[in-house]
């Protein structure tokens, strides 16, 4: 496969015209209207794509909620040699071009990919100079950056770096700050699982996040963020939804290797099972790192991070879903959510209604318990 | 799309030979061999597939343990305006011949669609005839039947049936009856959550189920049974993960309208996030009742129910799926399983360790109070 393609384009350019509308019936759960948008200025390297997602039927007592959200996926800029305030700029500089354009497109809710200031660095298990892309959440450069461009255009950003909490013994967190359309921020969301998989030894750099499940209340909706691992987790998904989220973002970092099936299958199951929407961002590229590293997997020593395959997409709480963005070059993937679909897919399919808390809340107290006896007949 | 046509099959016949390993790479999760079978009687209009899904890595403590499960997914016999015992009879008779085929193919465990040997009568939601399927769990026709076949060919049959349980005022359930592969009665389980919508007015019929999500350690692994439409709650996946399943199977009667979409998503999701096999099954083929319902969805009285569109499909806890049975006709998926791969990915991906049980329960406790206050930031 060409790295830049993904399924949904070889089907695209394969599969005729007549039964792809039924297969993508199948895979997306409907066909995908596209919305036209302003071209982007040709030195910019980044694909753009719109789509609108299905209206809510239209009801007497609440009008129609439009919001436009915009994902964006993205590569390093500079080598990750190079100084760390450099490389960090150079992003900057970078995707304030994105944000401003998907701004121009009448986006409401920009969401950027897991700690998108910087590389993955978490495979080498070195400290310094890593550590050193962390920033304070509230008033380190990037924060200050994204404020003034909420204000500036009126729009909420959602922006997953890493922090270093000063004020609490310097400790390091993978944390996403949420800045509403007024410029202010309106808070912070710690990643709550924390993975110790293949080159993802994060939980050498920080621990679980502190702040439970906050849904911060935007100008435009009530949103979550599950940050990159915790999408592996229906729990972490669940209590999003009991606290009355609308859109939930999953900013991520994965490699292709194993996990890029998983990819498709678990944001899309949690827009379903939730009735909410879902925005999944990945970044793209493979990053070479200066010294060599081993990945826990009997290979050789290595500099190479494995492949980064972008494969951005949205899902509706009916469980359709956009096409993905490429999965190797920068991307702006911008989708238009009709807000009342949610609460009309609860009256509908009755998931939370029949969901049973009280049944689960008491079997879980009983199984986090050192104690737990399974229920198991033989 | 020829209804009989899956997505797979549309892919296989459009999608040049060498694109199409890697769109499957991506779809399925891996290249998925296929197992020789022997052939079905001729006049069994029953599709017949094998798949071997991937085998965990050599242990030194411990021998593979390899399973094989059929899933049958078939259509109804008679019309349903026949003699409730004549329908039941045939379909029997149909059945039996399914199984020898599987027990002759070498499975080891055998499972049928949600309510196999009856129609989905509940649209109609009139008591009589249909009621008259009821049957006893433990004493009843069917179960009768599958434990002599059970003990004749050494399989572990999983049978899902309507129940009347006749020592307990009447009450009817809907029940999954597990006979082990010695002939003996393990136990049963009803249906967890019940469904509320379009055409589905189960709760008329029976309530939610009060067996818990029992683990049945049968000869041939641990096995659990979520039943149709408890695969939209992940809460209920989740506890059979807890109480050590390593097969869940979920048989189903679902409609393509809307869940189509749904059925490729959930199911799988639930093996990934739990780390064991699911067996997803549904039954195929329109059902037409004597006398016209409404479905209130504002469209006029009809006596057909919706199109069940088949699509059975197996689920490694990697998230590797093998491709689907038809869309319309009946069935038989053979998959070849190794159950060491659940504690291989668990060790591998850790998501059981990262789960934060602690940290869930007591905010499921709290959100199980009706006076529970969402977390919101304003």
């Amino acid at each position: 496969m060409d790295s830049q393609q993904t399924v949904d384009q070889i089907l695209k350019d394969h599969v005729p015209e007549e039964l792809l509308k039924k297969v993508n019936k199948v895979i997306y759960g409907a066909e995908i209207e596209e919305i036209e948008l302003p071209p982007m200025d040709k030195d910019l390297q980044c694909e753009l794509k719109g789509y609108k997602l299905p209206r809510a039927k239209p009801e007497e007592m609440r009008a129609p909620r439009i919001v436009r959200v915009g994902i964006i996926q993205h590569g390093l800029v500079l080598p990750i040699s190079d100084p760390i305030k450099a490389q960090r700029d150079e992003i900057h500089r970078k995707l304030v071009r994105y944000i401003e354009h998907a701004a121009a497109s009448g986006v409401n809710i920009v969401c950027m990919q897991e700690l998108w200031t910087m590389p993955m660095i978490f495979c080498t298990r070195e400290k310094y100079p890593w550590t050193e892309f962390a920033e304070n959440a509230l008033t380190g450069p990037t924060t200050e950056l994204m404020t003034k461009l909420a204000v500036k255009h009126g729009i909420v950003i959602v922006s997953a770096i890493l922090e270093r909490d000063e004020k609490n013994c310097d400790i390091i967190w993978n944390t996403t700050v949420v800045i509403n359309a007024d410029g202010r921020v309106l808070g912070k969301q710690r990643k709550n699982h924390i993975p110790r998989n293949g080159d993802f030894n994060e939980s050498t750099y920080y621990m679980e996040g502190n702040l439970g499940h906050p849904v911060f209340n935007t100008t435009y909706g009530k949103i979550g963020v599950v940050t990159c691992y915790g999408r592996h987790h229906p729990l972490n998904w669940l209590v999003y939804g009991l606290n009355g989220a609308e859109i939930v973002f999953n900013p991520s970092a994965i490699v292709a290797e194993q996990f890029e099936t998983l990819w498709h299958v678990e944001a899309r199951c949690a827009a379903i099972s939730n009735s909410y929407f879902t925005c999944a961002i990945n970044r793209v590229g493979t990053e070479v790192y200066p010294r060599e590293f081993t990945s826990g997997d009997g290979k050789p020593p290595h500099r190479e991070l494995g492949e980064f395959f972008g494969s951005s997409y949205v899902t509706a709480p009916n469980g359709v879903r956009t096409p993905s963005l490429n999965r190797s070059g920068d991307g702006l993937l911008i989708a238009e959510l009709d807000l009342n679909l949610c609460r009309q897919v609860k009256d509908s399919w009755n998931f939370p209604m029949t969901r049973r808390l009280d049944l689960y809340s008491k079997r879980l107290v009983e199984a986090a318990e050192p104690d737990f006896e399974p229920q198991i007949v033989n």
